[in-house]
């Protein structure tokens, strides 16, 4: 593990006092900015020295052929990859013609600040050239999240110690030379040499645009760059090229007098319009931006909004106060925007798993958004709405019906070459009918139900239908599929699967049922829908009554143990050091899996089978997944071990800026920073909400933590939730009463009316134990 | 199904009476000679028309990448394909100046005979030019089964109708250009462009020679050719090129009086050897080969041995007669002169399966070449034992002990991308164990059993003790492999696999205790051979009592069946229609794999067993393998559906005359041509071999068969059995007396006194079903 010492601990910002070449990719991607349309890694305005240089548009890939060594039916041939898009940050600079470049000359002071609240990203570089010439050179950017086509650039050059002769070159680039990537590591990129085709390119004054087309998806992009330039400039050139655009502020500094430019850019792209087309549209946006003190302005107002609705108060632990806003702020920057687009696993701040979106998005980030941003959590779900076409053109080409919904995308088709952990993967299914079942739930948006959320509920349920079947005894079983643990493949009757298509099946019957007319659009009569009922009905959910623990799947209890004594730490990730034959046919987890089933589907189990099973499921689960952390903490603090709980939540809250996975470099984990909020509201909260009667809480915090406040939404209502060690307070800020559960016991809320309620003790159990090597680190042992 | 109308049916040849175009890459493929080390497909003399150009040299391959589009550990990144080398078979003829090509002009006769006894091609075409010429070109084509490095042809060419002027060009030609093949029929070959390397070409005289080098593998090779020409030649002419030689006859011919030429062809490769040493070594090949009088009278004498000792007499059924002659034929070829190197599927018929060696040489080959031309088999063997460097490196690489064969190879390195039907198939461990068990049961090779059998039982014992455990129970369990049924994989204690292994670990033990010196080389102490005795005994073995069937694994009577009733017939083979995630959660077999245990280890079984399960498994089998045919023969045969076996031996014996898997093209089915051997002697001769004590009989004949018999090899001893409807007889030759058992009752052969005893009645049983469309043709309605 790489920590970065750089980094401290602030309520409201990440600082990164000092600069360490080693740690550059991952500081890009903490530092990076988004609206969840455009995404720029925190990438030095410079250009060099870059980790991995990176601009892109949401939506925007190019094909790549998926190569298979022997083929198979099925099988995708064609596969989608992020792509870096026209950099827009490039401010170059000369001083007396030499390049401002802290790898060389000497480098005072370097501070990068992103302020959670403004929405910025600062820097604040002191600096010596090679030649003796000191500069400060300050820059602040932000990438708009209200004006979404619209990125910008506040760069300030100040010569500190005699005059000197200063070129400041405001680029846009396309087709920027790549580092080169592991091949071996299955979650890195596949990066395309020069994916853009020019078209057309233009410049005047301090304007410069350059229009590209990607060759194989055939997505046109507009990049435009505007500029404001004030102090004692004393020349501007501009020139543009198919692949580069500059302009070129020369001017001679003296101590005292600064040079100040703002670079307003713009993007554009679409699969259909015109090459004018797209020229105006980023004309048109860079036209009306609102000045850089506007756009500041107007930043500051939308995260004031969102902090209002979606900040989480922790008192006790200020990395953990920190690391919840910082989640909360990229968690929001990946969804806030996307409008009609996906949220990739790493939202729009490095090409790891090239930017794909998968499962974790329905199952991590939408519960986050649901209740604190449930615009954003519609638009991610209308998405996969408008990707139907493809699920069940998938579906009946792999002889099933409903929609099968791809197990990684950009733009709906299936991606994924390896099918044991892709298409047999088909969970992702009930992932999306339980995240339209809560966002209905929580927001009461009848509209959508009726327009989007049946057809998901109803398609996604004949995939269920037509992948179970019933065995000579009744039971419904679910073969050969894939569970959310990647350490296992091709089972049958997955506990977590079975369970989510449960209820999947169950909720597209309640659903149709309700909305009579949009059934019969669908095709759906009463036989099916009995039909769904009778397999939900039917579940098979295994269980092992000698062992008294349920098995992740079929025959899981009677595989072989894995020599966890014998694993070296340096062989984890497993996957990169162990044959998948291997790990499939053993005792070992490489996320919750059961434990997940035990959150989602809590109304399932039994308080004594959720200790039993995180009991058993603890000593196996090796966490070599992102998205194991903040579910162990939530069945943790459920089942009392609230210690270990904060210490997966810290887990959780820390993985990017950490780099507990060693790969933040290609992105962060936005479902494990979405997994901070769940292991804050679901875990120490103890909020759950299975059914559409009240909300469900069991707060109770660990030592390290004195006190925890958040708010939820719920159809339109406000409920404010302080927990501290002895007691929880319900506060709703207006509207009708809200019942609630806390602790087991109901609880109506009444606006004005705070209620207190004690914290009973949890029932002592003994701790459990993990995989040698992989328990979590303790939050009391870590100091900074 | 395409079945060639052209083959009539003759006990001792295979004749094609005219010339189709659409069946010409299978009719090369029929027509092949090869001797183990040099394969020649039966292209046309004049090498156009082609269906596939093909000459192979066994153990001659290039690299090829195996490309991911996901990696993963333990993933081969190189695999190893056939090559098509220098052709050395080309002989293009021109008629005053036109070429000979049967494509234009008229036709009138046009026959090819593959002559089983003298192990000879010939081809007899009279045919007039498009400018009006009428000429025979006869042909007689061998590959030297004595002379390994030798093939050779006479060819004559006679004018019919007047006097013309012939040109005879004999070729070697390196880098042939290859036909287009299907890209996502995972059963076809990979070609590469241009394979070979020029190193030297030079020609004098009537002699030329071609030396090459491969790439990647850095195998060179050498090509030469030498001419005698007889007749009425006017001119002779040579002439070398990098890629090409040529040897140019002129002859003015006039009606009786034809020209008369033998082209002798020479090979040789060698991965170390020096570009003089490859030259010296083809070159002295060349002057060694006994002219053409003695190629011929030595291959007739080579034959005639071998039908002497391997030749299955079959009356009543022609077909079949015909059928089990070719098998042997190409069986023979496979693997005679193999020396060595593998024997891959195809033999060296054709670039199927890239040249790889599966499995099935040990399973189905080697049983055959044991009993009736052990040293191939020992031979084959051997190479298996030059690999174990290789299979130790491979399982080390995978986190075992022991030895992990390749599931498809040609130098011993793992060439299969796809793990699931590849490295998870362990079950080629057991096969090797089984065949080294088998051959020094029959021949008491103990020279053998100490160099190489010891330490092939004690590496595959090695990989089965560290890939199984004991469960809390004391089951040794062998979890997540695939057994050899490629419709299912990973899965738990698959009953073949686990039963295979039980045997391998078991003589392992029984072996290193008869060599305790060879056991202490190979750090075998008491302690390891007593755990390989205790995995062996505690073996676990899924058998369902309810429904009185064994599981093919675990859970697998559980799957939901497949609907064969809606499976088109176009649907077939499956693996092209169906995604494997479907096919692998279905109860649905693409070959025997519990039926091919109730073979090999049919001492495992009860008789009622061995019936309840066959009819069980008929049911859901839908034979898209060749493999499958020849062991449902077998089992049929046992359990008593005779008609059934007669009608399964067709199929197998017929895989390739009838084109039945539609890709003979590709190469023939080697292992399903041993299998004809194995439905008559194992199945309607009933004979096992289940431990070192008697042969055990059960011979019956079904009704379209009136007498079968055959010769086994004993330990030296030869045993001719003749089974007629009514009775069986055993005739020794000489040597000490043998015991056998036939239909259970022992009984004592002594050499010069036959035994004839009466075949009982068979028990009567229901006929079992196969799925809908699926069953085999029934020998009785087939008319040709």
């Amino acid at each position: 593990m790489i920590l970065n010492p750089s980094f401290t601990v602030d309520p409201w910002c990440i600082r990164a006092t000092s600069f360490d070449l080693n740690l550059l990719a991952q500081t890009e991607s903490v530092f990076a900015l988004s609206n969840g349309h455009i995404g720029w890694r925190g990438n030095l305005d410079e250009g060099e020295p870059s980790g991995l240089p990176g601009s892109y548009l949401n939506g925007v890939w190019e094909q790549r052929r998926l190569p298979y060594a022997e083929a198979g039916y099925g099988y995708p041939e064609s596969g989608q990859t992020v792509i870096n898009v026209t950099d827009g940050k490039l401010i170059r600079l000369l001083i007396d013609d030499e390049p401002f470049d802290i790898r060389y000359g000497e480098l005072h002071t370097h501070e990068q600040v992103l302020d959670l609240r403004a929405g910025v990203l600062s820097r604040s570089v002191d600096w010596t050239s090679p030649a003796g010439r000191r500069i400060r050179v300050t820059s602040v950017r932000l990438v708009s999240l209200v004006q979404r086509a619209v990125a910008a650039i506040a760069y300030d050059v100040e010569v500190l110690d005699g005059p000197a002769r200063v070129v400041v070159q405001s680029e846009l680039v396309a087709n920027e030379q790549m580092p080169p990537t592991d091949d071996n590591d299955p979650r890195a990129s596949s990066p395309l040499d020069s994916p853009l085709q020019s078209e057309a390119h233009s410049s005047h004054a301090a304007w410069a645009e350059l229009l590209h087309c990607t060759r194989g998806s055939q997505l046109r992009i507009g990049c435009a760059m505007d500029h404001v330039v004030t102090g004692p400039a004393v020349q501007q050139d501009v020139a543009s090229y198919p692949d580069l655009a500059r302009v070129t502020v020369t001017a001679d500094l003296s101590p005292g007098q600064p040079l100040h430019l703002v670079k307003f850019v713009g993007y554009g792209w679409s699969s259909t319009r015109s090459l004018p087309g797209v020229r105006a549209q980023v004309a048109g946006a860079l036209t009306a931006a609102t000045g850089w003190d506007g756009l500041l302005a107007e930043q500051r107002d939308y995260l004031d909004d969102f902090w209002d609705r979606a900040d989480v108060e922790v008192e006790g632990d200020a990395e953990i106060q920190q690391a919840v806003r910082f989640a909360m702020f990229h968690v929001l920057q990946a969804g806030a925007r996307a409008e009609g687009k996906a949220i990739p696993a790493k939202g729009l701040t490095g090409p790891g798993y090239n930017g794909h979106t998968f499962w974790d998005t329905e199952t991590f980030v939408l519960p986050v958004l649901t209740y604190t941003s449930p615009d954003a959590a519609a638009h991610a779900l209308r998405w996969r709405h408008a990707t139907l076409p493809a699920a069940l053109d998938r579906a009946a080409h792999l002889g099933l019906r409903g929609a099968a919904f791809p197990w990684r995308t950009i733009a709906g088709e299936e991606c994924s070459s390896y099918w044991p952990a892709g298409t047999a993967a088909f969970h992702i299914a009930a992932d999306i009918a339980d995240a339209v079942v809560r966002y209905v739930r929580v927001t009461g948006d009848t509209e959508f139900e009726r327009t989007v959320g049946v057809e998901l509920l109803v398609q996604t349920a004949r995939l269920w239908h037509s992948l179970g079947h019933h065995d000579d005894t009744g039971r419904f079983r679910i073969d050969g599929v894939t569970g959310p643990d990647e350490y296992s493949a091709i089972a049958d009757n997955n506990v977590y699967t079975n369970l989510m298509a449960q209820q999947n099946l169950q909720a597209a019957a309640d659903t149709t049922h309700r909305y009579p007319e949009r059934a019969r659009d669908l095709d759906v009569d009463d036989e099916e829908t009995a039909a769904w009922r009778d397999a939900a009905h039917g579940m098979y959910v295994p269980y092992d009554d000698e062992q008294g623990v349920h098995p992740q799947a079929e025959g899981f209890l009677e595989h072989q143990s894995w020599d966890f004594a014998a694993t070296d730490a340096g062989n984890y990730p497993l996957l990169l050091h162990f044959p998948y034959f291997d790990l499939y046919r053993r005792k070992v987890t490489k996320q919750a899996d059961l434990v997940l089933a035990m959150y989602l589907r809590g109304d399932a189990f039994t308080t004594e089978q959720k200790a039993r099973n995180f009991d058993y499921y603890e000593a196996i689960t090796v966490r070599d997944s992102s998205l194991s952390a903040c579910i162990q903490s939530v069945i943790a603090a459920e089942v009392g071990h609230l210690g270990l709980a904060h210490d997966y939540l810290g887990e959780a809250a820390l993985m990017d800026l950490d780099n507990l996975e060693h790969n933040t470099r290609d992105g962060l984990h936005i479902a494990s920073l979405a997994g901070t909020w769940i292991a804050l509201v679901g875990g120490l909260g103890g909020m759950r909400h299975h059914d559409d009667g009240a909300l469900v809480f069991g707060p109770r915090l660990p030592e390290g933590i004195t006190r925890l406040a958040f708010t939820l939404f719920l159809r339109g209502q406000r409920l404010y939730v302080e927990v501290t060690q002895g007691s929880a307070r319900y506060s709703l800020t207006d509207g009708a009463p809200m019942d609630v559960v806390h602790h087991g016991h109901p609880a109506q809320v009444i606006a004005g009316q705070p209620l207190q309620l004690p914290i009973p003790h949890p029932t002592p159990r003994p701790t459990p134990t993990q995989p040698a090597g992989r328990a979590p680190v303790h939050r009391r042992l870590r100091r900074r």
